[in-house]
Order: C-alpha cells, then structure tokens, then sequence
C-alpha cells in the first residue's frame, strides 16, 4: 500500500498533461468557452475514473499509453455532469473542487454550454484510442455513449431530480447511485481493459468489481457529506440534508452504512482474483477509497 | 422541381421511422426523460439536415440506407442544440416547431437533461454507421464532434451569446454563422457522402456546397424572421430584433439580404458540377431553400 500515493501521483501527473493536449488550448477562439473547459477541468479533482482506466489497462497487461485517451474522456464525461448538475436549475452548487462552479464564474448560459462542449470533447477524444484485435472506437465510443447517456448516467440524474423532497427506500437508492455513480466508474474499467484487448471474462471481472466499488464510493461519499466539513470536502456540507435528498445514511443510518460501504467493497475485491498479482494497483485503490476519512 | 417534394416527403418518412427506431421508446425507464427527448425530436422539424446527408450519398452513388445513421444523427445534434438554446439562460424562447419549448412542457433542469441525452445519442447513433473503404467509425466520430465542437457549433452559441445587445459588422455575422448553422449542414453532407466512400475531391465539393448553403440558409431564415408571423414560422417572429441581435437585414438591409442569399446559393450550385446528373437532389433542395416563401 505504500507505493500507492506516488504512483496515484505519478498518474494524475499523466493524467493533466494529456488532458492539457487533448482539450483546445484557451487561446482558441472564442476563448470564453475554452477557458471555461479548462477552469472546470482543472480544478484538481481526483482523477479517480481516469486513475481505475488505466489500472485495469496495467491489469489486463496493456500499455497505459494506449489508455490514456479514454482515461481523459472518462474524465471530461465526469466533469460535464458535475457542470451540468450543479446549475440552478439542478442542484444549485455554488462550490465545487472548492472553488465557485462554473456559473457563478461564467453566467449560467455559459456553463451549459461548457457542459456541453466538454461532452462532445469525450467523443472527439475517445475516437482517439487505438483500435486493438477485439475492440475498436465502435466499441469505444458505444460504451460511453451507453453509459454516459439516458439509461444510466443521465437516467440517474433524473431519478435523482425526481426523488428531492420524496422518501426514497434502499432499492430506490441504489438504482440512483447504479446509474449516477457506478455505471461511469465501471466504464472507466472496461475501456481501459478494452484499450489492452482484454479477453471477455477479464472485462466481465472489471464490471462486477466497477459496480460494487462504484455503489461502495457512493456510500462513502453520502457518509462524508454528513461528517465532513465544506472545506474538507472542497463542495458544500450537508448539502444532501439540507435539500431533503435521500442518502445512505438517511435511509439506513451511519454505522448500517459503513458497514455496507465495506461489504461492497469486499465484493469488488474478489472479482479481481483472475487478475492475479497483476490486478495489484486496483486492489490498493478500493481499499484507499474505503479508507477515506470519514 | 416536381418531384421534389414527393421525394423530400418520402425521405422525411425514411428519417422519422429511422429516428424511431434509433431513439430510446418512451417507455424505457426512466420515461420522463425517454418522453422528452421524443417530443423534441417529433416536433415536427423539416429535417433539412438528414435530407442533405441522404441526398450527398444519393449524389456519391451510395446507397441511403448506409446513411440513415449519420442524417439521424445531425438531426439529434441540431435538435439538442435547440432545446439548449431555448433555455431562460440562452435566448429564453417559449416556442419552437410550433409548440412550447422542451423546458416550458418539462421544467428547465429536465430540458437541460433532454438536450445531453440527445447529444449522447448522437455518438451511439453515428457509431452504427457501415464502415466503408476509405472512412471508418473514427472519421465520422471525429467529424462530427469537429463540428459539433466548442470550435464551431457551440462556439457560434457563444459569439451569438456574446454578440446580444452589441452592434456587429458584416464580418462577426459571417464568423457566427459559419459555426452556428453553415458546419452543421456541411458535416450531414459530408457525413453521407462519406458513408458511400466518396472520393477527398467529392467531399470537398460538398464542404464548398455545405459552406454557402449553410450561410444562405441563416440569410433566409433571418429575412423571415423579420417577414413572416409567429404561426408562420413556428417559433416567435420579430425575435431577433425584440432581443437586439444582429442580423443579415438589420446590417444589410432587406433588399441587399435578398441578393446576398442568391448569390451565396449561386455559389453553392456551380460546387455541384463535379456530381454531374446525380447532383440533381441536392441541386433541387438548394433553389428550394432560396425560394422559401420570404
């Protein structure tokens, strides 16, 4: 565990630089929307689903290189719906990242079409990745459009909408953070493990162990929002409460849901186990993410 | 000419049943959102920009039927556009095709949902498209996000964003319209042509067709702006002139806005020689476009 930290470093580092080359430079005209992409897509988040791309590609024995494009696309998906989600209309975020969100700096027509100028970049990008033996930018670009569109992502945004103010239940809840959170998080696994062909079973591993760490994220994360505080968590506290949204700890209690964090967590471990020694960096990152303060 | 409408009727049919079947049904959950995105897409548009890719593979001796993917897919992307320009943040408009606008029927955090489900669904669609000899799943992936980009599409929003309320040249007109409505309707040309394998030199005709059709296009649709009624158009008339926009009349004058939309579509004609006899349809839709009722 403790090579992780420097090699977590050593990613997000690849992660940036590539992202910095990917996006159009902030000098492109007009330059108000490219340097809005940019103030949204650096304000050091985690790299988290770029992170598990390309340690499912170390996973399935390929070359991170060649997972670097869809690491950033998976990122850009991300951050689109975080711009997205955050404007008035949606969830009315005034801090993100710790830093203002997009239409408190821009105006809200602007960050909309921020949001969407970042969700066409994913597909500029990912038709970027080389095609292997098994897979090709078809199948790229098909799993993150399933993914990042109205069945899942966008489909978890609305039930998400629809469910403020009423009383959800547990199974309401997990279709949300399914849709929401997990869906991306196992997408970001696939496509890296695609970018090195790996072999059906071995994706099929990465599905099982994306959906229990992403559901377990969630969990984690519904914890930190009642626990931590809005500098530690560099977004607004308390937010879930305070607009009467349904969470874990709401529906099931703290130490119901850390618990269940943990279960989660040890079901997504144990699909690694065809990965061997190799699935060594995805192991240490479920269990960082369960370790998390909280 | 007579035949035209016949055969613009018979592909629109073509189109909306291609769109039926590509689009998520309205019962696919979660509805609300399946719901929307239909009464968007089934607003009953002209279908401009499928109809151009149809008639470019018609033109490159292709078979239609490879490129019903691409022309629903610059529908998807046209008609997201819409439904996130009509937002209170954009240009705030109550009516479109005719009837309320997306946010007015569904509330303005859905609308925003609406328009990125229809532009995910871009991505899938346009991945379905056969692979030719020369052009790939990459290339009409690249092409349309180009387009689609902060660079054109959603880069004319912002000039036009910005624009609002400043007195603009001749010039910045140009440049707005260029990216706002000129590369969507080169990029469904070319898409079909590269669907039916076009030669580089085919496609290129098309770019200079696409490009002074396109602007054409926006001439005519702001004299009718100022010309025609609300019912007429479907949307509110006398908008651009209620919000303070620039447009082709307000910098040229009617009579020379007139002269100008000829010109450009003189233009865009003799582009077409190239295609011989099988230019026909698209010949056909460029004098019928000048000769809307203005």
């Amino acid at each position: 565990m403790d090579d992780l930290k420097p090699w977590l470093r050593a990613k997000q580092k690849e992660v940036d630089s590539a992202l910095g080359r990917f996006l159009p430079r902030e000098s492109t005209k007009p330059q108000t929307i490219h340097k809005a992409m940019r103030y949204s897509i650096f304000a050091g988040g985690k790299r988290l689903r770029p992170i598990l791309c390309l340690a499912a590609a170390e996973a399935c024995g390929g070359n991170t290189d060649d997972a670097l494009a869809p690491a950033c696309a998976t990122e850009l998906m991300h951050t689109y719906s975080l711009v997205h989600d955050d404007l008035p209309s949606m969830d009315d975020d005034d801090l993100r990242r710790g830093r203002p969100t997009s239409h408190k700096v821009f105006g809200e027509g602007m960050a909309v079409l921020t949001g969407d100028a970042l969700l066409t970049e994913v597909f500029a990008i990912i038709a970027q990745t080389p095609a292997t033996k098994r897979y090709g930018v078809k199948e790229y670009v098909e799993e993150i459009a399933l993914t990042g569109g109205s069945r899942k992502l966008i489909g978890g945004q609305v039930l998400d909408l629809e469910g403020e103010g009423k009383k959800l239940g547990k199974k309401d809840l997990v279709k949300i953070h399914e849709a929401k959170t997990a869906a991306l998080l196992t997408t970001s696994a696939r496509l890296g493990a695609m970018s090195a062909n790996a072999t059906p079973r071995k994706l099929e591993a990465l599905t099982t162990f994306g959906y229990n760490l992403g559901l377990a994220f969630q969990v984690i994360d519904d914890i930190l929002d009642v626990t931590q505080t809005t500098e530690m968590l560099g977004k607004t506290a308390g937010k879930d409460e305070a607009v009467d949204k349904s969470t874990y700890p709401a529906v099931l209690g703290l130490e119901a849901s850390r618990k269940e964090a943990a279960r989660l967590t040890k079901k997504a471990l144990s699909a690694l186990s065809v990965f061997g020694s190799k699935g060594k960096r995805l192991e240490q990152i479920a269990r960082y993410l369960l370790e998390r303060e909280y």
